[in-house]
């Protein structure tokens, strides 16, 4: 016998969420059948409720559930300090790992040709914009390492350079904790170019 | 700043489900923001319509959504072989390991004076019934191995006794792919009890 129709469907739709593979998602099922009915119609209306309430910030363009996220909403963030990101998630992670006292610009997207993505689908005219509006000193670009958060860094190095305005990129290199033989080529090379005096 | 109110109190009600510590429900919740919105929408209403189209068997008490489960609905399954297990998710361990073609019975619980569960509050009576009923000539007690599961088979086995039905209880012993250093001592003394000549 497999499992009802309903329960079938739940699995498939758990399947894939990140770290679900198909086992977890049949233990998932069951332990929401085992529990009383509050507590799948709570998670329910949890999905729904994120979901549906959080929106870009008007500001940074970050996930928020009220008008400004709750970074541009404090007013003790040093406003001359931005820190470009990609994806509004870049935030959580920053914030996360905690110790940058700025705002941030989060770009919904890096340059793709490839895929179409151009600079006029991202945020970066509200990013020229906010520059000389908020007297930002340095603009920190926390884009990833690989080809497109690459060119994307170096189209707003161009851009950015007449707005007298120090542009400066989070340092590529060894992940601590991490061996130089786990590290591949092409970090050792960016690691040996970051290189600081001690 | 913290993540939005709605996307922490999602992430609150993901943690703690099976294989879910605070760090995954954190990246489910983010992955189901990035994601469309039918995702979330398709996801929420998967488990509310489980949990609510998915109720007891009418016969043996194991989940269905209609009003006998795949197996008591099975005309090949064999009436003579009744397996009676704890819970509706026993049902599904047990389907999944294949290979045994009766029917089964849930109990929905085990004996436990201490938290006040008596055979009332068991399908015990279910039980009794079904046998002469349906001809049973084999009862497979898969019960648990811990105290619980040892007396309800004890107390099912002294019940069942004078319906003229063979009464078996599943193997304990050690299980596949462990060795025997890996084996609590009562395990052992069992599989050394339950030993089969070759």
């Amino acid at each position: 016998m497999d499992y009802p129709d309903s329960v079938r469907h739940l699995i498939e739709k758990l399947t894939g969420l990140p770290g679900i593979g198909r086992r977890s998602a049949e233990r998932i099922a069951l332990q929401l059948l085992k529990s009383p009915p509050e507590r799948s119609r709570e998670l329910s209306e949890a999905i729904l409720a994120a979901r549906g309430a959080v929106k870009n910030c008007a500001l940074c363009g970050g996930y928020s559930d009220r008008e400004l996220c709750g970074v541009c909403d404090d007013e003790r963030r040093a406003q001359n300090l931005l820190c470009v990101v990609e994806q509004p998630n870049d935030v959580f992670v920053l914030e996360k790992a905690g110790g940058f006292r700025g705002r941030y610009h989060v770009l919904l997207g890096k340059l793709s040709p490839l895929n179409g993505v151009g600079p006029e689908h991202l945020r970066i005219a509200p990013l020229l914009n906010r520059v000389p509006l908020e007297k930002v000193s340095e603009v920190i670009l926390a884009l990833g390492a690989d080809v497109e958060g690459e060119a994307t860094a170096m189209y707003l190095a161009k851009e950015l350079a007449p707005l007298n305005v120090v542009v400066t990129r989070i340092a590529q290199g060894i992940p601590i904790g991490a061996s130089l033989e786990s590290a591949d080529e092409v970090t050792i090379a960016r690691a040996m170019q970051g290189r600081r005096k001690l």
